[in-house]
């Protein structure tokens, strides 16, 4: 089952998602065409969000960095910086080196703490798709990565639905491709996690409390491709979809 | 005029605080004896909490930083790491430096982009205090400050309440201090911030959206003191009140 959020007829609505994505169906039966759906963040209100960095190692190779750091890298972000499949994403108009980062996605499906690897994927209730965009420019500082690049309003797309985990077989196995105005940037695999969603859940839940809703973005592989207003970004990630954003200019 | 966040016969209620906080009103006109109150941290659900490092100079030069930054340093935490007042803080087993750290929190009221300093403080609905706990064996990693540093469970008190800005005067006048014990452990004023409420709103407002309830930890002043299971910690704001947490032993 594909689980997408809406705004439909002024207010948001869960909708589940038929014949791979060209209908949707609101909670009362109704029929929404895809091609009409207004597509909200499928995100609960008030969730955590969590995001890693250099999580891939080749995507580490790729910025000069060790393959494995010594602890994994992990952020909070906010629910301003989210954004819907079909939404569209300002680039600041100082910045010129902005790039897609093609994500896996976990849903925490239960309160979880303290749960070990072997069980930690009972807990994860099902799987999107985010492109968690950088802006080179402003990474360094001495807190990394700091808000100004992670937490820009609309910078982080996300959807277009949550599929359940039972639909997807082994989260470790997923192709991850973006396309820029249909070229190939970047194209990998979760295979190539250096910790896997199994293994996030074990170390965020050993020392904190994870919520229904809760988010893990779980980082991207390698391939850096700066992209420019107008430009059409796609995330697609095998056995979930694809997710779709517009560059725009900054006002 | 203070607002508590109580848990009360079953549920959270929004209490006002009577005679300098010996008695609260339920929403009913109940009265609820302070000593009996059951507190929640005073936190709208689904706010985002921005938090900031470094950002008083006599702290940084205690830690042998630069005085000041080139960028306010800030990163954000989840509500799991909320605890109100009179809750406990679990200290890790195998942490020896973990150190309260008094802060002033700044309430966003409304709906806030691209606020200019001389109008911020008008989007600021009120104040409260956290005592953002840091354990420094765990602080570095290339991304600072990681989240098992500072998004632990029930390590970040906060509260009693929060006091409507028009009763606080000016927010960069306040004297802040932490007792350990009963014996002051930190001590300094708010005079003392590199980037005041008024700068923070406005930097922060400049590349995304705050939204009423959002929190702003602002930061805390120099005094490292390491606390042990047992310790009890008095984080007192003036013009706000004093916030108080046990230190006990992890599990």
């Amino acid at each position: 089952m594909k689980r997408a959020r809406l705004f439909h007829r002024g207010r948001e609505i869960w909708a589940t998602v038929e014949r791979g994505g060209a209908t949707l169906l609101a909670p009362d039966g109704e029929p929404i065409a895809a091609s009409e759906a207004q597509w909200l963040p499928p995100v609960t209100s008030g969730a955590t969000i969590f995001a890693l960095g250099l999580n891939y190692a080749d995507h580490n190779a790729e910025l000069g960095f060790a393959a494995k750091q010594a602890a994994p890298l992990i952020f909070l972000k906010g629910h301003a910086t989210l954004v819907g499949h079909g939404g569209a994403t300002p680039r600041p108009t100082d910045a010129r080196q902005m790039h897609p980062e093609c994500e896996l996605v976990a849903v925490i499906g239960r309160p979880t703490r303290k749960v070990k690897r072997g069980q930690a994927l009972d807990h994860v209730m099902g799987y999107t798709i985010a492109n968690d965009y950088a802006v080179r420019e402003y990474l360094e500082n001495y807190y990394r990565p700091n808000a100004r690049v992670k937490n820009r309003d609309a910078t982080t797309p996300i959807g277009p639905w949550i599929v359940d985990a039972a639909d997807i077989g082994d989260p470790q196995a997923l192709s991850l491709t973006t396309r820029v105005n249909g070229v190939v940037a970047q194209h990998g695999s979760t295979a190539d996690m250096i910790m896997d969603v199994a293994g996030l859940v074990e170390y965020l839940s050993d020392f904190m409390t994870l919520l229904p809703g809760d988010l893990i973005l779980t980082g991207t592989p390698h391939g850096l491709h700066f992209v420019e207003p107008g430009d059409v970004i796609e995330s697609e990630i095998e056995a979930i979809g694809t997710l779709r954003n517009q560059v725009v200019s900054a006002r």
